[in-house]
């Protein structure tokens, strides 16, 4: 194994920047990161909790460190791609001293208020630290189709920013180190609730004989259809007037036909039934004739 | 008014079929599909419960009667295009014998019990019903963007898809009259699911300013390239086995993060908190490794 040098005395951990990058995780996605890097010319280190798991990158040029402090002081830049937030605090929680005066790209997913606790920890500990949310599956990494969204030091966005575009298309969000977290959260947020309208209604066809198979080549383009409406929504809902005309009303988007036909069919009508609650208590407060959007602020009436 | 003769004898009654077809409703659907009647040379006599409301389609040739009974008797073919289903029944009712012999045409959006009455309703009367559900907007009408489902009779749905044709690409579903309200309705429950967690992701990245303008502009083509995985989804659900590899994990797709990073934005979670439900309730269940497309079963549990 070409690993890095055994030398971890501190007083040599300049000389011992032997990469570009060094990359925490091997999982499927951080894979996919390294593989990229290495494509794109950069030197990289790699270190996985499991050992083994970067038998493949190393045969394409990666070095592989056999502990968490090496794989640190390998580079200048270290980027975490681990199972979870707690994942990130327990590798790099004892590394702290060695992670000064470097970057720190973390793109674990990781709530906004993690992101934000990190940062704060890598502040107090002189390290750099950008936050990094991925929207893409490890296959669109280095196709630019995939999109990565950053917050947090802005001077390691832009100096890393040559090296970013390798793996997607790339946005910073900010110098908040939450940002680019809440808005993955809440785009995966309107994915997982598209998910689960198609397998609801793959359910509902499911009682008079359509395959899961058949009900998607319908769902599918109706729904990529329907996305072009998002755009006329927004509008109402940043302009504040819900009674633009125009607008299928509230009253029109009564759903409790759905909500009883999904019962009817032995359905857990739970999925659609909420969107009526939202429906509903927009109708009850007097709003039935304003569009639809006005659901939109039921979901904010808690801030 | 270039009404229908004043005769309303049953004996004529043969001899007053005076245009193709009849379009009971001129709301803005009723209009619609009058008017691509009327483009595509069929003869249209239109009849609405507040009068006045068929100007536009009288000057483009239509034949305006003043009663459902005139209305009923003027074509072979009667279209009811109402609000719902009770004024389907309210409207119809009393004009039972009048439809005698005569095709029903029912494009009001119903449930899948409520087609299924009205086609018993129909066959008690002599009556050739056939129920027709619109996947589309006014505008889309005559366009073939758009799809009507049909179902109920096949030989009314073949001897009319010449003139179906004209409005939308249509596809027959069966004998049973509700199968065509039951794909429409699920079709709209995935829609409003996925309209419900836009508005939900807009809601959550409102605190960091971000317009719902902008987050549309990432949201909608998200959405729509993530709309190519339903058929991956549907070929599991349909081969029913959840432990086929390469599949996201339910583990994985834990979303409580998204639920708590919501709360934490003062975001109602609820939208996003049901689909997260339905995740826990797999994990617990034992099935956290496989596939997220499990909580079909969920949905299906109660059959």
């Amino acid at each position: 194994m070409d690993d890095v040098t055994e030398s971890t005395d501190r007083s040599d951990r300049d000389s011992i920047r032997t990469t570009d990058f060094t990359m925490l995780g091997t999982g499927a996605m951080g894979s996919a990161l390294a593989a990229a890097l290495l494509d794109a010319g950069r030197s990289v280190t790699v270190w996985n909790r499991t050992p083994g798991r970067a038998t493949d990158l190393v045969a394409r040029g990666a070095r592989a460190a056999d502990s968490v402090r090496k794989a640190v002081l390998a580079s200048p830049v270290v980027v975490a791609c681990l199972l979870k937030h707690a994942s990130v605090e327990e590798t790099l929680g004892p590394v702290a001293a060695d992670l000064r005066g470097r970057t720190l790209l973390n793109v674990t997913t990781t709530s906004p208020n993690e992101s934000r606790q990190l940062a704060a920890w890598a502040a107090e500990h002189g390290v750099d630290y950008l936050d990094g949310a991925i929207m893409a599956v490890p296959a669109m990494i280095g196709s630019r189709a995939g999109q990565i969204f950053y917050s947090g030091s802005r001077a390691a966005y832009d100096s890393l920013l040559p090296t970013l575009e390798v793996w997607a298309t790339s946005e910073f969000h900010g110098e908040d180190a939450g940002r680019a977290s809440l808005v993955d959260l809440a785009m995966l947020s309107g994915m997982y609730q598209m998910f689960t309208g198609f397998f609801h209604g793959a359910a509902m066809v499911a009682s008079m004989g359509m395959s899961a198979a058949d009900f998607a080549a319908r769902q599918a383009p109706f729904l990529a259809a329907m996305t072009e409406g998002l755009d006329g929504y927004a509008k109402v809902i940043d302009g504040g007037d819900y009674t633009v005309p125009g607008q299928q009303s509230l009253d029109f988007s009564d759903l409790t036909h759905i909500v009883r036909a999904s019962e009817e069919e032995g359905v857990d009508p739970s999925p659609i039934a909420g969107v009526q609650a939202l429906i509903s208590g927009q109708i009850a407060a007097g709003h039935g004739s304003e569009g639809l959007a006005r659901i939109y602020e039921s979901l904010r009436s808690d801030a």
